[in-house]
């Protein structure tokens, strides 16, 4: 885990630090949560039949995270660079009422999809795994990076998490917002 | 593994415990096995694709447990928040009779399946990963988490298996009540 | 790894062994070797959809593995407690000529497999991960126990494998036996 | 990692080397890339249905990395012993315009393809991992081993990838050979 802007001494640390007052400020202050899909709520894995995509590999864990994170008042999305129907498929089941699919530029599918819902980009965080991640996550308030992200995603991240993507990644930062939200007093 | 009701120190210990005899006796005094199914029977990997669910992936070493667990006259159930068809054949290819899916309220389901089986709380074993299990582990006999479970149910658990869901979890948790009935003498 | 008949000492060891010699022995000593299926040319994950099993998960590796065994002059056969149209895709894709499916008793299975191929049991070797195989093993010449083997079937064996099934353990007890032969003089 | 021609001291290391400067030099002079599927750009499973193989597993940070490759004006091309049409949708996916499949004989498929392309075997890289690569590996240019492969294509590599195969060896084959192009001066 690792506070954006202050150096970074040897390197991201995961799951706690010193700066965690710091991830809690942020992780409580988030209105809408955007996940990409392909690493984070699923392990990376691309299925691939005779007739494209098969299916995708989702997590039990990680779907009731969201939809406690739901019920808590956050609003969830998913910001995708490919289209998938199980992914709207997954979405439609957990109530996850934004889905953004086939985005070349990420951040301009995010600077667009902040607009419409009427929120500041301090008010979103955002969960990726490799590069094209990269600038919403330099952009929204708080930037999460999975176990299994490329180097550079986890340096731009305010938190990285333990688990890995499709293996309870997602629930683990569900779970640091709720314990945020609690804590507020 | 932990007993319940005895202050806990040092968290759960897995698999063996110098409380293994009041473990031993819990095993042994069971009728019946629930299990839940997602991150139990499989390691909460949900596969979807363009029409919904396409599979579960179950184990077989957790099949041959069961099997044996019935020849040995302990009946097995399962509890289930989700539906599948796939949990229904995998059910009946085991002979596990009884089989309750959607379970919006899985203490409700639990009272209404024990009732309907003439089964008292205390005579059940309840396998389980996740918060929504939580209420039927408070309740049963023997409440048994595995080793993929979110801390809240390990902590509420008289067991944590060794083993993940999916990996031999519910394996282990037979061969134990196995092993607790051949040692009653 | 074990040899069986002498009293085990400290459990299986895996891989190499003072007995190295023994096992060599008896891997350059088969004509036939014979793979159960689940948990050992596979990993045991059994994946089940609407309509039963969708497929099963095989390994690159042990195919090779297999190919260069039949190659060297050893005939190659499946013994499996299940029915799978899939397995009778891979063996024939493998050129295994002998598949004996849903075989309840896989002694008797075996024996009447090696009385049709005209061999003794001690020619043959027995690959296998769970209780079922037991008894083949123990009357078989060569009996191999693959890493996720339950531990009745790991002290049963000649040799347990490093490999983990469906991640090469077939294609390790394939170089082994391969090793063997040339080393034959 | 080890430079061939040179005399292997204490087995392969993976991913640094005394011996950089000289991958490096290997790593930027290529001009096309080509890779083996099953085992490399997958973990070497195969998913196998009644049908025959109902999918592959590829991985979306390999994928990335294929396009940052050709990006930076390195071509890309497939070269596998089996046949998939899973294989041909992901490579039109990547833009991998160079598929060979069914190849009995690797090295007069290699030779043929690059014949074809107008390009010298020095100025290639092949990932591989088992021993039908072997012949393709000793006459390439750069040759890699993924972290999953046999011992003897290990010890025929110039450099074997920390990372498995379907698990971003791919990967970090390609940034790789991206960070030697950048630091060409």
């Amino acid at each position: 885990m690792r506070v954006r802007g202050s150096p970074a001494k040897g390197g991201a640390i995961r799951g706690s630090s010193t700066k965690g007052g710091a991830i809690r400020n942020r992780a409580r202050s988030i209105r809408l949560a955007v996940f990409d899909v392909d690493g984070v709520l699923t392990d990376g894995t691309l299925y691939i039949g005779p007739s494209g995509e098969a299916f995708k590999a989702f997590n039990i864990l990680d779907g009731h995270g969201v939809k406690m994170l739901q019920s808590a008042g956050v609003a969830t999305a998913i910001l995708s660079g490919r289209e998938s129907e199980a992914v709207r498929r997954r979405a439609a089941e957990l109530g996850i009422a934004t889905v953004v699919e086939g985005a070349g530029d990420k951040l301009a599918a995010f600077e667009k999809m902040i607009t419409g819902l009427g929120l500041d980009a301090l008010a979103c965080a955002y969960v990726g795994d490799d590069l094209p991640d990269l600038p919403v996550m330099q952009r929204c308030g708080f930037a999460v990076a999975v176990a299994n992200a490329v180097d550079a995603v986890k340096s731009a991240a305010h938190y990285v998490t333990r688990a890995s993507g499709g293996r309870g990644a997602v629930r683990e930062f569900c779970d640091l917002v709720l314990a945020a939200r609690e804590s507020r007093g």
